[in-house]
């Protein structure tokens, strides 16, 4: 059953050019969609949104990384061998099917993260059938799920449309240190498309074969995570819904970021922070806190490397609660193991405050044996004896009598040959693998999740109610009669707010009340009508769409109250004090 | 030979977090590029200009559609057949090559566009031979230069990543015309990635498997390529390397606007018109006229469908003139293919100015013998005549002597039983393919050019003079000394500035000389020092990246001063009047 206020969203969405789905004279692909003329804005203007959030506010630095990877990077993060969905065949259809999502509707069970194996037990047991043919299903096996192809001529490479952005900030990680001068924490964000080849996506928007990523990694001292805004959103409330909560079958708990830290809620103050933040931007472009909750994932789903994840979830009447975010603490995986492939050190000089002291075993020559013993090659061998670790000569010794060095010929050292030491050594510090928050926003389910809560039906007309600085279209401008005179004040007006970067347009056709309403209907916030008075005494009306209400201004000031309204330095009620 | 300039660039861009090769940990893998964090933002600021130019300057309106590209509408737009280069293989060493770029190595010929069979004949009657090894090269064929992918499970469905962001506008084409309500002109552009599988590239940034494009599509009229504001530009001057120009091996025309039109060296003013906003944009973003030129396709490299294309090049010390834009009449290629391919009428309805009446044969049941003669099946014949042509009857008449109708049975419609009459019909319009105008910009490119032409080598120093809205950093701030209160007011000024939504930097590591020329090098246009008198009487300097001017500024008015000459407002050098 798809719901109405979807369906009428998606109407006007595909009606007036927000999104629709993509080659639909080629008889369409599922999972794909084009973001129309107003859509493209609107997705813009959030992502504008974002970087004003993270990359302006947060002091993080955003980097373009490729969306195809060679299979080395891909292995390494994981995604070849893990990023798969099980998978089962019909012997008679041939069609195919997310084996997890047929035994759900089947018989209600959650067997997501089972073996391939058990789900086919499961299947046979339960006596699961093709949910398109009822014929026999196959056993279970992975499918992988990035998109797959091969890079030079001759295919000699193997490539694949990268499944998330994060990778892109993990590969040139030292790079990365480099310009932020080796110090952490320090974020790095990435804006960009990632790649999923769905087994059979039906559900529009919300299930993409290529989607739109906003994600951050913040790289930090696993030693601290605390945030040094942590004390400014102290008392900022959020529902989160707890994995104790879930199990408990409890509702979401309403508590203060402080006392998600004081209970063990969430596990740092780097997540919670995040958390907040991540609030914050939805309610600034509109996705009210209400229909919102933090949804802690079970001890179950977690991957394993994780300590902490929370999905930021909207409710909707169509799908019911939607994932539209999800924040991790990923620790060092991701780093660790990109170390580990590539052979590349990537970890980070961590400077202690106060330099520690500890004792260490040096090895030293016993010269009047030494010298005679080895004479030429002595002052090599000195030097392999300070690299070498004394622990392990002294274990060489006890082992075989001597240290063999290898040079132009085999040396034996031996135990009258040197003397150990017990030295203070000074350390200013030592390298760590960071620890990685990340927070990763689906930037296509925020812009259905911001039409679906942004729309509005009333009476008489139906629109979307979004932000001044989200809105695709800042002003509608109309004469109110085709007439000369007012035509041309109109459009000057239009031109006048665009090379101030405003978009405005013009409407001149049909009654004034129509052209309101298809101007509240994508969002407009604001129109400026031009009438007689206007010739007469160079005034026009502003009319705000939230309200209706109308004002009546000097044609001089509409570009400066446009600017103040729509960068909210000023609200529309205020116009009427000034006037 | 790389030029010494290009490599101080390039070298710069890598240290500082412009750009570097992707994948470095993984030996690399040639032709992808990642932005670094001073990249990324100096892209975005580009790319948000190139939308200040054309979608609020001139009123298009932005799309995006998917990366991913079904074959069918490839094969409609030609892609799947010709988006090939020719290559040969070498038979010792295995490795492959572009054919013509062997061929133009080893004798100086250009054989772009011709046939395989050709090139090998070429390759043979001179001995060409592997430019590695000196081995034999395989005959040539054509290799596809799109990345290929599979959709679906079990690989059901061919896809490509997409070689342009253009094909993503023509598919929706219906849909676009309904949102500019079925009137031509419109514009509308994409930015976004676009992919090609070189067969080795060699060229850095200049020649990348996958690159960001950012193209306008402009519907037009076929009879109507005049551009309103024409008149207001016909002034401006182009430097012009026409066809002519290029055969007569002559320098190129320095021309107005209004003297290519008239001499006909560009075909319509709608193309003229965008040649000169090409230049005006890359004249903002800091790539000044006289490192350009705009090359005419000559009539042997110009695509067989198109009128008109010219190359916007830019002028490199290491590659020569480079390609950064290309601006084409692509007339009603692309739309009429994808119609063709289909099945969609992709052609728009044009109202005449006047209605035209024209005369048309028509024809009509004489009653009196065609009722008796079909009866029953009478008024459903007397549908098909009317829905007939008249002309396709008479025909049927002279040739067979009646005209057959398949309803229930068949039915012979004779001579006698019908007349042909004469009469005026008016018709309002007719439907037409529009043309399409198409400025198409390589981004990368143009990133590329802007660092090279915007690099300052001084005798202290080295710097981007990068354009006040391009460049990535806005304002560096610096305590002069690393003491308590100079600190904290840096930090306070850092954070005012950006909680106004500008990038600014604090740095207070090593000597305000070092920190100053570190600024200059990645082009942060100011520079707020806080020092001795800045804790008395709460003033700051500001420096000016481009002649090292300082004045002093009071504190408070730090954020409105910087906010003035970031956007433009103000001139540095107005600032001492000011004071």
């Amino acid at each position: 059953m798809i719901s109405i206020k979807h369906e009428n969203v998606m109407n006007v969405a595909k009606k007036r050019g927000f999104l629709w789905s993509s080659f639909e004279i080629y008889s369409g692909v599922s999972g794909f969609v084009d973001y129309g003329p107003l859509g493209a804005v609107l997705k813009n203007n959030v992502m504008q949104k974002w970087r004003d959030f993270y990359v302006v506010g947060e002091g993080f630095y955003e980097i373009e990384s490729p969306t195809i990877m060679p299979e080395e990077a891909l292995k390494a993060s994981g995604h070849v061998d893990h990023f798969t969905d099980p998978m089962a065949e019909c012997k008679e259809c041939m069609d195919v099917f997310r084996a997890d999502h047929v035994v759900k509707e089947a018989i209600g069970q959650e067997v997501e993260g089972l073996e391939n194996q058990k789900i086919t037990e499961i299947i046979s047991e339960n006596e699961i059938k093709c949910p398109k043919c009822g014929g026999h299903l196959t056993h279970v096996w992975s499918y992988n799920l990035m998109f797959q192809t091969l890079i030079g001529a001759k295919g000699k490479k193997t490539g694949y449309m990268r499944p998330e952005t994060a990778q892109g900030i993990f590969i040139p990680f030292k790079r990365l240190l480099r310009f932020f001068r080796n110090k952490l924490p320090f974020g790095v964000v990435q804006l960009g498309k990632a790649y999923r080849n769905e087994i059979s996506p039906r559900q529009g928007v919300i299930r993409l074969r290529e989607f739109t990523q906003a994600e951050a990694e913040i790289f930090v001292n696993p030693e601290d995570k605390t945030h040094p805004k942590f004390s400014q959103i102290k008392a900022e409330k959020l529902s989160l819904y707890s994995s104790d909560c879930q199990l408990a079958t409890e509702e979401p708990l309403k508590v203060t970021a402080q006392e998600a830290l004081d209970n063990k809620i969430v596990s740092s103050e780097m997540l919670i922070y995040q958390l907040y933040l991540a609030q914050k931007f939805l309610r600034e472009i509109g996705i009210p806190d209400e229909a919102l909750r933090f949804r802690q994932h079970l001890p179950s789903e977690m991957a394993h490397y994780a300590i902490d994840c929370w999905d930021v979830e909207v409710q909707t009447d169509n799908y019911g609660w939607v994932e539209i975010i999800g924040i991790a603490d990923r620790t060092d995986y991701d780093l660790k193991s990109h170390s580990e492939h590539s052979s590349e050190d990537l970890r980070v000089f961590i400077e202690y405050d106060e330099p520690k002291s500890v004792k260490k075993s040096i090895t030293k020559p016993n010269m009047s044996i030494f010298g005679p013993a080895f004479k030429g090659a002595a002052p090599e061998l000195m030097k392999v004896l300070e690299e070498s670790d004394a622990e392990k000569i002294q274990k060489s010794f006890q082992e075989n009598g001597n240290f063999p060095v290898e040079l132009d010929s085999t040396y034996e050292i031996l135990p009258e040959h040197v003397n150990f030491e017990e030295v203070d050594e000074v350390i200013r510090g030592e390298k760590i693998f960071p620890h990685v928050i990340e927070p990763s926003f689906g930037i296509d389910r925020i812009i259905y999740s911001l039409l679906l809560h942004s729309f509005q039906e009333e009476e008489d007309r139906s629109y979307f109610k979004l932000a001044k600085d989200i809105a695709p279209v800042g002003v509608s401008v109309f004469p109110l009669l085709n007439k000369e005179g007012m035509v041309e004040m109109a459009l000057k007006i239009k031109d006048t707010l665009r090379s101030n970067g405003f978009i405005a347009e013009y409407d001149s056709s049909g009654t004034i009340g129509r052209r309101y309403a298809r101007s509240d209907e994508i969002g407009v916030p604001f129109a400026i009508t031009v009438d007689h008075e206007s010739l007469e005494d160079k005034t026009v009306t502003i009319r705000n769409r939230d309200d209706s209400k109308q004002y009546r201004i000097p044609l001089k000031k509409v570009p400066e109250i446009i600017s103040d309204l729509l960068t909210s330095k000023k609200e529309f009620e205020g116009l009427s004090k000034e006037l």
